[in-house]
């Protein structure tokens, strides 16, 4: 059982509350407030950029003291680049969320999204937290997936419903994340709920496998941000057994569902990049390991020749090829390699295919989504990576961003 | 002594002739002849693309068996991803041109440049070739300099002449590169000249030592060219005593004159980026070592974010600090980092330098020319890449190219 991507199914226990804080703009819902049920297990990952924002070190540090009770995230500010004040900043927002709640400023988890370096107004965001927990609703997820946008055009939220025993378990999730896409371990942000009853381990290894093809695996603009998360809490007030062995139907089921969602959610960022105007992936066959092919399809998935190529529906395999033979590869034998466009082979023998036409080339191209795969003849391993094309709404989203 | 940039000097014995092929436009001179007396002394770098043209190939091969009498060079056309028939096509160039001026066609040096994966127009590329060779000169550099341009703006020359024992030597040098820029191990095209009488061996070291910090350390979009070279040529021709000695002031000033013309073209292509409305110099001081000081410099230097940021004149230097967070250092400390725009410190001890003022960011940025110094504080290697802005223009650019 599957429901529409478009649509999502409240998590039993989740609560989510959003509040218009005035962190960057006026009259913008850019707070949200998650509640998570006492008894929630949560997994968590993040960027592995050195210079991960406060909140990053704080989420992460009380992640280790305790369950977390509350997520608590801000829009329109990274509260990254921000020293010493900016730790103070983001256990100020922990301390003022748990005053008002009543538990401890370490069951919260904070997170932050926005314009790096500038310091976090922290009390226009702990004066709005009433309103965020005044709102806090099973069915928020809509207008939290609207308030933690940044240069976002549209929310993102994926849902999955499966049956155990034939009784229903969900997992829902949302992310924001457009611009500064390449994440490293974990994402821009993304939280993904879900009531199913689940061993912290088991979760764990669950959002760890999510990852990998998903937000592992995409890329808009190579850079990966300061702020990067992504969480995965299980309420546990599903109307069925726990699931505790990895080997069971039940956790085969739940991964898959998480693995959809995470999936739709990555696409969609993709999907929603920076003036992307196509979503291409690109599939690296016949590697010698898993690495040269990673290595070969990011070097194609961040050449600003493909990309710009991709934007104008040009099928100038010749850039493609080109960043083929730049990717490092020791010893590559071009005789071996082979580039298609979905059905259509335009590279053999590592040159122009005789077959090709530069009108089946372009049919491909006009598409607004499609494949590049990349056959390089060497080995069995192969990797997947989701891209986008670079546009002038690029250029100027990032160089009117700020001002 | 050193002449004018923006001047040149011919080379004793080197003549250059140009002529209008037709090879992707009609009327536009896109044929180049050099021809080199007997008894020149040749050196080349070229692409590590793995798929390097077929130029390149029969470049590399004929520089092999005999020293070159002539370079012949096309713009509008790589001759790249074109298989047996581009080897065919390239050698029937040769044997075109040996045939006309009666030598061997392993003499004959051939470079392309253009667009990829298109059939060279042999016909008319040979056809053209008693053109240029009836207006050889020593004086044909700026003709030239202007035939071997793609997307280029400007020709770029450079020059330098020293004295030895009282008596000049010239060094003098033209390339094309605007896009499709980071080389590795040699660059786009260059053509580089010298009256001086010096040994194969010495020739070759130096044309390796100059082209490391400038034609090796220029990026505009991170990708590496399939047709990549560089050739340094040196006639023998001058009035002055042979350098034979490696510690002789006679090489260093050498040296210095060929890395000085090699710099000035390099930051002559940077500039001339496609698109390019700033250049700047990503310089990475106190790393661990050179790999770790150039890795942090391409990050920089290669990243979307901070390359729009560059266009808008944008201070916005949490994207540096994101793109040095991201260059994959190991245990990189932060507290240790600082980041400098020209004199102003922006960021210290891993946060916003509390000193700096977004005014004193802007001034720097708002020049056409600056230098962005990241200070890791970690060891005593340093690493200096030049770049550019990305700007609406290199998109538009490289959209439209081919259509």
């Amino acid at each position: 059982m599957s429901i529409n991507n478009r649509d999502f199914a409240p998590v039993m226990g989740i609560r989510l509350g959003s509040a218009a804080a005035g962190i960057k703009y006026p009259d913008r819902a850019d707070l949200v407030v998650i509640e998570l049920p006492l008894g929630t297990t949560s997994a968590a990952l993040f960027t592995r950029n050195a210079f991960c924002a406060a909140p990053v070190v704080v989420a992460r540090r009380n992640l280790g003291v305790r369950p977390p009770h509350y997520l608590l995230i801000n829009s329109g500010n990274a509260n990254a680049g921000t020293g010493d004040q900016g730790m103070e900043d983001a256990e100020a927002c922990c301390e003022g969320l748990a005053e008002i709640v009543d538990c401890q400023a370490s069951q919260v988890l904070p997170f932050s999204t926005g314009v790096i370096g500038e310091p976090l107004p922290v009390s226009r965001l702990v004066d709005a937290l009433p309103q965020a927990i005044n709102s806090l609703t099973e069915d928020g997820w809509v207008t939290a997936a609207n308030a933690i946008m940044t240069t976002d055009t549209v929310p993102k939220l994926a849902s999955r419903q499966f049956l155990v025993d034939g009784m229903p378990t969900t997992v829902t999730g949302m992310a924001k994340g457009s611009g500064m896409i390449r994440p490293d371990m974990a994402t821009m942000l993304a939280f993904i709920a879900t009531d199913a009853i689940i061993t912290p381990k088991l979760l764990r290894e669950c959002l760890q496998q999510a990852v990998e093809p998903s937000f592992n695996a995409i890329t808009v603009d190579g850079d990966t941000s300061t702020n990067d998360a992504c969480v995965l809490v299980a309420s546990g007030m599903a109307p069925t057994t726990p699931i505790s062995d990895a080997k069971s139907v039940a956790y085969q089921k739940f991964c898959t569902a998480v693995a959809e969602v995470c999936m739709d959610l990555a696409r969609a960022i993709v999907r929603d990049g920076e003036g992307a105007t196509k979503l291409v992936e690109i599939l690296v066959e016949e590697a010698d390991s898993s690495a040269e092919a990673k290595d070969v399809a990011y070097t194609v998935a961040h050449s600003p020749l493909v990309k710009t190529a991709l934007f104008a529906a040009d099928p100038n395999w010749g850039r493609i090829m080109a960043a083929v033979g730049r990717a490092g590869i020791e010893d590559l034998d071009i005789q071996n390699v082979a580039i298609w466009l979905d059905d259509t082979c335009v590279v053999c023998n590592g040159a122009r295919a005789e077959e090709y036409t530069e009108a089946a080339g372009q049919a491909v191209m006009d598409q607004s989504e499609f494949v590049i795969r990349i056959v390089l003849g060497r080995g069995e391993a192969e990797s997947r990576v989701l891209t986008c094309d670079l546009s002038y709404d690029y250029v100027r989203i990032n160089a009117e961003y700020r001002t």
